[in-house]
């Protein structure tokens, strides 16, 4: 299923018992309508307060289901908050997070003098003038594969079977900054996979670049650093969308016939 | 002052005792900071969760008040849900609504089979396909001077001094329906002023029309029936947005000189 959501009143996708998460409002309410407990795989786990418009979430069902009343009654029940856009059966053994090969985020920053009601959910609002050319100047040295330990959240050591601490290194394809008008600024990445909290934490940076704090030709140096005390902490989590996921070299859902689909 | 708002969590603009409203709010904030009581005044009452992007209010204050630190100051206490986005010293005897000569307002109706989390506070889900010519056609008879009783909640007869019902005459200067793409359609009018719930009955009147209940040809009948059975309900709140207000012929908010300003 392709799912959009509305972060605000959740701790996260990931579900976690007797609090709101969307992987358990997911989870309880396909156990409701399918008559037995669900698993669910999602493509990437987003954090307290995140969005997403194209999530991407597998799970066992029987066979013969019909994805389209599954849609409509998922939606009946979760919908505005937790919508499904999309439903089919993938092709054997799919798995949400496994078979991803690319994942896209957009990070929203609202640059005004005065903040706005109808954004403020959506979007970090933050009043100081940005120069957008330097934090555009700051995207080019993240394409291309590079260890991102200075802009992640360190993972617990425990958290690979061998005790070894994971891999920072990731592959971000295409990364820009692009002006909508109207002091909206909108952050624009894709890559391979993401480190926790690798978006916001280069958020953060690349606002302090804007603000002048930070010059954006010392982006490079800070990468190659691999310390988290150079960058510039953690962009608020409501600016923060997962975009889309793609399979196989093209991005979004999974069809009916198990084939990538173009969205 | 220029206010906005998110009308969600409101029951209206109106000072209610013990029930939250945005003038309740403004008047805490603004009694707290120029430690007097202040009376407000607006160019239109909205709503129970409608919401508000250039709404006007004017209030006494003392001479000399500072309005840039003012507008500073009730931001820091109430936004982002309520946003000063402006605030002036008026001419001698400014009042919001008197003064005012015209409003506008917007109302979005979302037409896709599926809802959206990001827009679902901000507009009407309707998932029937709707025929957005036939609703554009049920626009021209609207505009010009007419009485709107087909479109408006009948005040009660008490509502004027001398015990007669008030006039529903109004006068429309212009009215349109927007297609902003991906199943975003726009309803905006301006007019001399607005009746009780005159946008929601229209909005819901001409979604029948493109719904195919009613004829776009048939509201000009309903219009000169004077008849409120005759229409389709009320659009919901969350669709609608006080979107500016007129002075002397000018959008917008009234300057420092006291002359009204450009929007």
């Amino acid at each position: 299923m392709t799912v959009a959501y509305l972060g605000t009143g959740f701790r996260g996708f990931a579900a976690q018992p007797g609090i709101p998460t969307v992987a358990g409002a997911l989870r309880e309410a396909l156990a409701t309508i399918l008559r037995h407990p669900v698993e669910l795989t999602c493509a990437g786990r987003t954090d307290a307060g995140v969005h997403a418009w194209g999530q991407v979430v597998s799970f066992d069902a029987a066979e013969g289901v019909d994805v389209v009343e599954l849609q409509r009654r998922v939606n009946k029940l979760l919908a505005p908050t937790i919508v499904v856009r999309d439903a089919a059966v993938g092709p054997e053994g799919f798995d949400a997070r496994r078979w991803a090969t690319g994942r896209s985020y957009r990070y929203t920053v609202l640059n005004r003098p005065v903040p706005d009601p109808f954004l403020a959910h959506l979007s970090w609002h933050v009043d100081d003038e940005l120069d957008l050319r330097s934090m555009q100047l700051a995207c080019d040295p993240l394409i291309g594969e590079h260890d991102f330990t200075s802009f992640c959240r360190k993972p617990p050591s425990s958290s690979r079977p061998d005790g070894r601490p994971p891999s920072m290194v990731r592959i971000v394809r295409d990364v820009r900054w692009v002006d909508l008008g109207e002091g909206v600024l909108r952050f624009d990445i894709e890559a391979s996979s993401f480190c926790h909290q690798m978006v916001r934490s280069l958020v953060a940076t690349m606002v302090a670049v804007g603000r002048g704090r930070i010059r954006a030709g010392d982006m490079a140096w800070i990468l190659r650093s691999q310390d988290r005390s150079k960058g510039a902490g953690l962009a608020p989590p409501e600016g923060l969308c997962l975009w889309a996921v793609e399979y196989g070299g093209r991005t979004g859902s999974i069809d009916s016939d198990g084939a990538a689909a173009d969205r």
